[in-house]
C-alpha cells in the first residue's frame, strides 16, 4: 500500500448561499484546493454528496462537476453514506492512491440544501433514517437524537447543561472561523432557553441547514515531497469505516455509537495510534449529544465522561484534547455531503499551523470523525504531520 | 497493487418485481454471491445504486443493506454515476482489495424502479442528464439517444435496420437467459413496426424499466486459490473509468462516445490487452444505437462499422466477437444501478464456462462496459481466466 499525503485544501464560506448553485460552490472549493496544491488537473475526482437528487434534482453529479471545472474526461465518482458521504469521499480517494490506480485525486464534498422548502429538506434528510422502520412513522432526526440523549442521561447522568456546554464551546470556536455559518458566541443560558425542538434538544443543540463545499488534493508522499519541496508533509495514516443498524430499533446499545467505535478502532490500528496520541479532533456534532457520544466512542473519554469533560473545558482549544476547533457542524454549519471533507480540511489547517486564531498549539496528530444518520455509518481518518 | 479475483457471483431474475422490496432483491443477490464463494462475511460491501432517494425515498443505503443480511457493523459504501453506478461499485471494490485496505469485498448493484409511477421514474432517470441544460427544457433519454442516432446515421450511413438488428440479436440471446426480463425473440419487422418513441428509436430500440440486483465477491488471487483450490481463477486485470460532458450540447463529437473510448483505453492499458484479444463482451445497450456506438468506441470495429457488423452477425454468439450474450440491457432488463454488476456477473459466467445455452465457446478474456446518462461517464472492466 502506498502512503498518502494531502497537498491541497479548499472550502467555501458555509451558509445560506442563495445566490450560488451547487456546481458553483463546488467549483469554488475544488479550484481553491487545486490552487493550494499548485495543480491544474488530477487523475480522479471523488464527490461526497448525500442526496443531490432530492435536494437539487440532479444525479450523475461527479461527471457534471468534472466538466464544471474544465476536466470533462477525467475519471470521477460520487459516494454516499448520508451525512458521512464526505468522509467516504476521502476514503475512496485514499484507496485509489494507495492501490496505485491514481496518483493525484481531487477529493470533494458538497451539498446544496437551501434550494428546497423546509418540508422537502426534512424529507430529504429523513432518507438517512430507515424509511420503513422510522421515517414512515413520522420521526425525524432531532427526535432520533433526542432519544439517544435521553438514554445517555438516564444511564450516565449526563445533564442538559453539559449538552449546552458543547454548543457554547463550538460557537466560541466558530466565532474564530471565517468560514463558519453562525459566527456568534452563545451562553449556557441562551442554549437552555432556546426553542424546544425535541426534548431535551433545543434549537441551539441542533446543527443548521447549510450550503457548502470543501475539497482536498491527495497524492503519494513521494509526489508530495516533489511538488512541495522543503515543506512538511501531512499524511493520512489511518482510515476506518464502519456501519451499524440505521434504525435505532435494532441497535445493540443506544448509549453507545457502535459504528464510531469500530471505525475509530480500525483507524487507530492502521495508524498505530491510540486516543492519547491525538492533539486535535473534529467530530460529527450534528446535535450536541452526538459530540459527547462521539468523544466517548473514540476513546477520548470513558463512557459517561464525555459530558463532564466538555463542562470542565477539557475539549476547548487549550484544553486536554481540543474537539471541533473549527466550530463543528454546530457553528460552522452542516452541508451534509461536504462535512466530512471540511473536517479533514480543518485538521490539515491545524497540522500545518495555519488555523489562525483557533490554532491548537503543537498539533501534529489529528483525527476527523464523520457520521451518517443517527450513527448508522461512520468514517474516521487520522492525519499526521512530520 | 495486489491482483484481484472474482470468487462468487449472484443475481436475481430481473423484472417487474412488485412483490419484493429493494432490500429483499438486494439480499437475494448478495446471499447468492456469498453462497457461491462459500463465505458468510466480508470486509467491505460496495453498493451501486443510481437514485434510491427518488425511486424509493431511502438514502444511506449501504448501511441499511449490510444490516439486511446480518452484517451491520461491516464497512459499507454506496457509489453513484447514474446508470454506470454498478460499474463504479466494481471499481470501488477493486481499489480497496488492490490497496490492501480490504481482503474480501461484496460488490453489489441494485435498483428498484417500479415502485413509483411512470412520470416519477422518467423524472428520476432524467436526473442523469444535465438538469439545467437538458432536463429543464423537457428532453428525456430516448430523445437524447435519438439525437446521437441521427448524427451517427448522417455521418456513417447507419440504418434503422442495423439498429433493429441489435434488438433482434439481444432478444435472441436473452431468450436463452433464465434471468432475463423479456425472454422473447423479436424480428426486424417487429422492431421496425413498434411504436415510435423518439425518431428513429422505437419501443423495441429501448431498454425497459426494471427491478433487479446483482452481486460479486472480490478478493486477492492468493485468497481465491486458497478458498477454491484446483479451480481456475477469474481475475479482474483491467479497470478504466472516464467521464465526458453530461450535456450533449457541450460534447466534442456526437458520433463518438468519448467516455467509453477513454475508459476502454485505460482498461486495455492496465490489462495489457487489445480489442482483438477479447472473446466475449457485454456493452451498455440502453438503446440499440448505444450498442453500436459502444462497440466502435471500444475498438471492436472502426467508426461507422458497428452497424454493418451487427447486421452481418459478427456480434452474435458464434460470431467474430459476441456482444451481449446475456441479452444485454435490451432483453435482460436495465435496473440502472444493478446493470454494471450484472454485466460482470455475465462475463464471469462465460469465463467459467457456466453460461449454459448462451455460452461463448473458448471464452478466456472478457470485457464489460457500463455507461452513465448519454455517455457522461463510463466504466470498463477486463476479466481473464487462466
Amino acid at each position: 500500500m502506498r502512503e498518502v499525503a494531502v497537498i491541497g485544501i479548499g472550502m467555501v464560506h458555509f451558509g445560506e448561499l442563495w445566490e450560488k448553485s451547487l456546481r458553483t460552490i463546488w467549483a469554488e472549493a475544488a479550484l481553491a484546493a487545486l490552487a493550494d496544491a499548485g495543480l491544474d488537473t488530477v487523475d480522479l475526482i471523488t464527490v461526497g454528496c448525500m442526496s443531490p437528487g432530492l435536494f437539487t434534482g440532479q444525479e450523475h453529479l461527479a461527471s457534471l462537476l468534472a466538466d464544471e471545472i474544465g476536466l470533462a474526461g477525467v475519471p470521477a465518482t460520487r459516494v454516499e453514506s448520508a451525512c458521512a458521504s464526505g468522509g467516504l469521499a476521502v476514503r475512496a480517494g485514499l484507496a485509489e492512491v494507495a492501490a496505485g490506480l491514481a496518483d493525484v485525486v481531487l477529493v470533494t464534498g458538497v451539498e446544496k440544501m437551501t434550494d428546497v422548502d423546509g418540508g422537502d429538506a426534512t424529507f430529504a434528510l429523513g432518507t438517512a433514517a430507515d424509511q420503513e422502520w422510522e421515517g414512515f412513522h413520522g420521526i425525524t432526526f432531532p427526535g432520533l437524537y433526542a432519544m439517544l440523549a435521553r438514554v445517555h442521561m438516564a444511564r450516565y447522568g449526563t445533564t442538559i447543561e453539559q449538552l449546552a456546554a458543547v454548543a457554547v464551546k463550538n460557537h466560541a470556536n466558530g466565532f474564530l472561523n471565517p468560514n463558519a455559518q453562525y459566527r456568534m458566541r452563545v451562553t449556557i443560558e441562551e442554549v437552555l432557553n432556546a426553542t424546544l425542538v425535541a426534548d431535551p434538544l433545543r434549537l441551539l443543540d441542533c446543527s443548521p441547514i447549510t450550503d457548502g463545499a470543501a475539497a482536498l488534493i491527495l497524492t503519494t508522499v513521494e509526489k508530495a515531497r516533489a511538488l512541495k519541496p522543503g515543506q512538511p508533509v501531512v499524511r493520512v495514516t489511518g482510515s476506518g469505516l464502519a456501519t451499524d443498524t440505521i434504525t435505532l430499533a435494532n441497535r445493540a446499545d443506544l448509549a453507545e455509537l457502535g459504528a464510531v467505535r469500530r471505525a475509530g478502532e480500525r483507524a487507530y490500528a492502521m495508524a498505530g495510534k491510540k486516543p492519547s496520541d491525538l492533539h486535535v479532533v473534529e467530530v460529527h456534532d450534528c446535535f450536541t449529544i452526538a459530540e459527547i457520544m462521539a468523544t466517548e466512542a473514540l476513546g477520548l473519554f470513558p463512557p459517561g465522561q464525555g459530558g463532564p469533560a466538555v463542562e470542565q473545558g477539557m475539549t476547548a482549544i487549550g484544553g486536554r484534547i481540543p474537539v471541533n476547533p473549527s466550530g463543528g457542524l454546530k457553528s460552522k454549519g452542516h452541508p451534509v455531503g461536504a462535512t466530512g471533507v471540511a473536517q479533514v480540511v480543518e485538521i490539515v489547517s491545524q497540522l500545518r499551523g495555519e488555523a489562525g486564531k483557533r490554532q491548537v498549539q503543537g498539533a501534529r496528530v489529528g483525527l476527523a470523525q464523520n457520521m451518517g444518520g443517527s450513527g448508522g455509518s461512520s468514517v474516521v481518518h487520522i492525519l499526521e504531520v512530520e
